[in-house]
């Protein structure tokens, strides 16, 4: 079996086929046009357009970014099956969600912002140790809701667990996953009347454009921390400016914006109490090799597909 | 028994004693000299020598601090048991630790500072992504090793090891702690060859006293991070900024520094790659009122008492 290995990523197969690595950036060579499996990855709409009438014998893109959206999109015929690398970007998305968490909770932004003025920053300290405001600036015994309960939320989860927080989910559908209580989303505002720390990791889909609105910031405990490792298209950004211009949220953290790259015009860039990073929690597969091995073995086998989303 | 318990913070005691709420501004008064028990947070070497000379019958000093030395030092008679509220810091110090680790791996501080530029760092993308650069970008397979490997570290070293980090320590003697393995100082050498970041968690003594210096530092792989969050005199500072531009450190993330608070002069504040915050990892003890009562029944019973460091 012939398979087509994208050089925008190094993937060291051990299942025994004919690996051909083709150049994302040019035509597929005709005599590589006998592929049956095509693994995908940075490859661009229009190049994915032309493979999709290129390869006869094709029976399976592996995307390995976390959405096959411009996959399903290029027009690869039906019976081409397609699968994701969802399961790829659990662990990264999860670190970076942890490391804005944390870095939101414990205010890196503000000390940052200090240490660039030379300012030892007593205030904070004073902040932290008062009976009043204490428990901001620790994760131990905050409630942190994770808004879109999958498989990232399942390996955040249990971190911020171990750190002392209480951690339950929104879902489509209520339920326990990995061990956390998931509610469903008419459950919703009971559940934000009593959340310290709220994290996205919602898709852009019709459902969730502009879910997090001022009712949703509104709905929270007066002073609650904000997190998006989603995507930014679920954000009502004015009302995110808005919530942390009142105080109603005390600090926000968002990898995610509408428009990426963020236009140096945008306000975000100098609300108070807002960390942004450059969509950088993923775009980094962990284990590719050992996903693109695994649907080749069971495609031979006429096995189930891991992540398969078409047909 | 009457137990004096000082105003800087809420200890809501269970055990059945007589507990008296003082002020560590002012003199104790004379009706409360008979207590048995003395409870410490945040006062005064001066305070705490007056109170060295007025309470003819005390039997234990229970610090909140994860050092006693202040107690140790103010002059109560050899008859008094002291303790220290090390237990207190685990969680508060690890949590800040993981803060800064992940701020230091991810690179937090730089992209707070493009975000004050309006700047969508498009290069930290394609470092992360490069197959060169990779592994700097994230805990998972990093090689983590903690220097001074007591309490803190225990807690700190399972959250580490759940991001994929691959955890080892160093303390004055090898063994094995929480699961991990630990080897002796003078086996430094050889596991600083292939460490990716450093934390540090010694406390200030004679023997630690400027231990991470140039060897140190140079004995690390090229291109290592060091983190600090136990004391500032541990670290020759000069070597730090040296190792940071020469680029043989390609980050750090300090709590401490010798001179705290830092002068607006000093030369760390601006050195390249480094983050500083301004010694907030501690200051906030965790379930003090629960030690304070497991030390109650304890010396009521004859039984060893928590955290004793002296007699």
């Amino acid at each position: 079996m012939k398979v087509l290995i994208p050089n925008t990523i190094e993937l060291p197969l051990t299942a025994d086929v004919d690996a051909v690595v083709y150049d994302t950036s040019a035509d597929i060579p005709d005599e590589h046009r006998d592929a049956e499996m095509l693994v995908v990855w940075g490859n661009s709409a229009s190049w994915l357009q032309n493979a999709a009438g290129s390869l006869p014998r094709l029976r399976l893109v592996q995307a390995l970014a976390s959405g096959a959206d411009a996959v399903l999109n290029a027009g690869f015929g039906s019976e081409v099956r397609i699968c994701s690398g969802r399961s790829l970007h659990d662990g990264p998305v999860a670190e970076h969600a942890l490391a804005l968490i944390l870095s939101a909770v414990r205010r890196i932004d503000r000390l940052r912002d200090a240490q660039r003025e030379h300012r030892w920053d007593d205030a904070f300290n004073q902040e932290q140790a008062a009976s009043a405001t204490r428990a901001h600036h620790t994760l131990d015994g905050a409630h942190v809701t994770i808004w879109g309960f999958g498989s990232i939320a399942s390996t955040l989860a249990p971190l911020l667990a171990a750190l002392g927080a209480q951690v339950e989910g929104i879902a489509r559908t209520a339920g326990h996953r990995a061990g956390f209580e998931v509610h469903a989303d008419a459950d919703a505002p009971a559940l934000l009347a009593q959340t310290d720390v709220l994290v996205s990791i919602l898709p852009a889909t019709d459902a969730t454009a502009d879910l997090f609105d001022a009712e949703v910031f509104g709905a929270l405990k007066r002073g609650a921390v904000f997190v998006n490792v989603g995507r930014g298209a679920t954000v009502d950004e004015t009302a995110l400016i808005d919530a942390l211009e009142s105080g109603q949220l005390r600090a926000a953290a968002i990898d995610v914006a509408k428009a990426e790259p963020l236009p140096a015009s945008d306000p975000l860039w100098d609300t108070p109490n807002l960390l942004l990073t450059p969509h950088v929690a993923g775009n980094r597969p962990v284990g590719a090799a050992d996903l693109v091995d695994e649907n080749i073995a069971r495609l031979r086998a006429g096995d189930e597909l891991v992540n398969q989303v078409h047909p």
